[in-house]
């Protein structure tokens, strides 16, 4: 397969965006493909996630993860095969998950890769249900949200990689569950499909009523992952003792300057204090203890079809940036992923 | 004492504040002294408690307890004197802790009252350490906050009734303190009194930089009682996974529109994302059960000297709301009581 000819194609940050990232602020770059030295193995990468903790990376400040370097290959988490091994145990054609990044090919260690277990029903779910936005789901919701039944969970960016879980699983605890998404369609597919109890459309200028209305007993988790009007909406709705795990702010992640008006931090923390609220940042990296759990009942979930999952899957690595921008916007429709090569 | 001529003078909420509340908005009645009836208790009052938590209850919006109606006595905890009893068990001259108000007198039934231990060291102190600002403290730091030894924690007014015992508990947990108050008396008084290891003064230009000078590892736990400036100073220097437990927000109690400019809260629960931060609001009413082991501990701890308690007592009911609207400025140093009746 590693033909002489082969080449890696990677995009490298060529610029820090400002606001929204553009095409220019990535550049393809080829390559020779590398070779794996001693402990090592050359991996070729099958899917690429794209997720929205990308935009983070892409700024000069720090995070829990260091930015992306300028000239430096995009972060992502991969599936990809094994083309090459010099380590004991991998074999030419094991699949793993690894942070491989926006390239065809990866030169990693052993230990920065782990096997996908055979029985997954698609290689791309090792991105996204049975991956890290599952486990951010799982572990946000319960150990953090720590929904009881017959409470109120709402979730934002409904029918994306974590919020359509975070949602299904809530329903499956017993919970009344209320998405919010942008446009008809994804909210017909949070209700229809996902099994949610409403879901309300951000776009709409009616949110904070449709919100009101569609959650008459309050709010008593709100599973935070996009910010925004979202937030506006729901703050004034959360009830005594809710709890806000906060795992993304994905509508102010473009942000290059905050928003004009007035400061609405003391609204916030007033019914924080008011309500005995708890806000949490999360970051799934904190709780892979929890992995074992999270695989066992989503296999489950998964196989009874008590969970459903939908995935958008862009074809050719060079798709990557467009894809990344639309995602941004909330163009995407259910896990976005790129299919860099194989089937 | 109950002579026939003795008046109940009170004071009633006369007017919703706009804003910083002034003289106008409180009226002084006078009315005969009333009369205990089966099961009940005329009580006189000793000692009223001013604290933060009154201008919000003088405001039209729900809280966690009722706003004081227009035209009714506002509301406050007293150190009272049984003067007649009604009620088995209470004899004249019992002392009790009761929400009797802003007057001279009130009729309750038994189950609102609580006798006061006759240890105390100064009846007054029902009202504060040994009361509920103690034990708001108490479990705010310890429940909320978790401080473990060696970690920082950082508590706005400092010398108050709440913050000068959260940075002293803090000092006996092992823990690096620094504090935040208005002027440099008091921020004297924090380190050389109370033993803090530094204080600054949110009225100083350069709080940030003298907070981050004074804060080498950072903040792991920041006892939020203030908002505002303090706030603003505080948030980027958060430790990955410090803890906020949010007991008040006394720099914003006067607001009556949100600051002009940009919308901070972005900022803030980005830091909170990235961070992995816990924000908590608590009343202290909700954790009533953890009041046997405060009133152990802090008698001990009082007993010990290892918790200094400072008061600042105005005379005669009638400089109640002239002290509130200090007490809102910050210009009291150390728990504010007012001296009703008694010595």
């Amino acid at each position: 397969m590693n033909a002489p000819q082969a080449i890696n194609r990677r995009f490298i940050l060529a610029r820090r965006p400002r606001g929204e990232p553009t095409l220019g602020d990535f550049t393809l770059e080829k390559h020779p493909v590398p070779t794996a030295g001693p402990g090592q193995l050359l991996l070729r990468t099958r899917y690429l996630s794209l997720d929205p903790y990308m935009r983070g990376r892409m700024n000069d400040v720090p995070s829990y993860v260091p930015p992306v370097a300028l000239g430096e290959v995009m972060t992502g988490q991969t599936v990809s095969v094994v083309e090459a091994s010099n380590v004991e145990g991998f074999e030419v054609g094991d699949l793993v998950t690894a942070v491989a990044g926006w390239q065809d090919y990866a030169v990693l260690d052993a230990k920065q890769v782990a096997k996908i277990d055979a029985s997954i029903p698609r290689l791309s779910y090792a991105l996204g249900v049975l991956g890290m936005p599952g486990l951010t789901a799982y572990v946000g919701l319960l150990d953090i949200g720590a929904p009881k039944a017959g409470e109120t969970v709402v979730v934002g960016a409904a029918t994306g990689a974590v919020g359509s879980v975070v949602g299904q699983i809530a329903k499956i605890k017993g919970c009344r569950v209320v998405g919010v998404a942008g446009g008809a369609e994804k909210c017909d597919y949070a209700v229809r499909t996902l099994g949610f109890d409403a879901c309300v459309d951000h776009r709409d200028a009616g949110l904070r009523e449709a919100l009101a209305a569609a959650c008459p007993k309050g709010i008593d988790v709100y599973f935070e992952n996009v910010g925004g009007a979202t937030l506006a909406a729901v703050v004034p709705l959360l009830n005594i003792g809710a709890r806000v795990p906060v795992c993304g702010l994905v509508a102010w992640y473009n942000l290059d300057k905050l928003p004009e008006g007035v400061d609405r931090t003391p609204q916030f923390l007033t019914q924080v204090l008011k309500k005995r609220i708890k806000v949490q940042g999360f970051i799934v990296f904190d709780h892979y203890q929890r992995m074992p759990d999270f695989h066992k009942d989503m296999s489950a979930w998964l196989q009874e079809g008590r969970i459903k999952y939908r995935e958008e899957v862009l074809d050719d690595l060079e798709s990557a940036p467009q894809g990344l921008i639309g995602l941004l916007r909330g163009e995407n429709f259910g896990k976005l992923v790129v299919r860099v090569s194989g089937s």
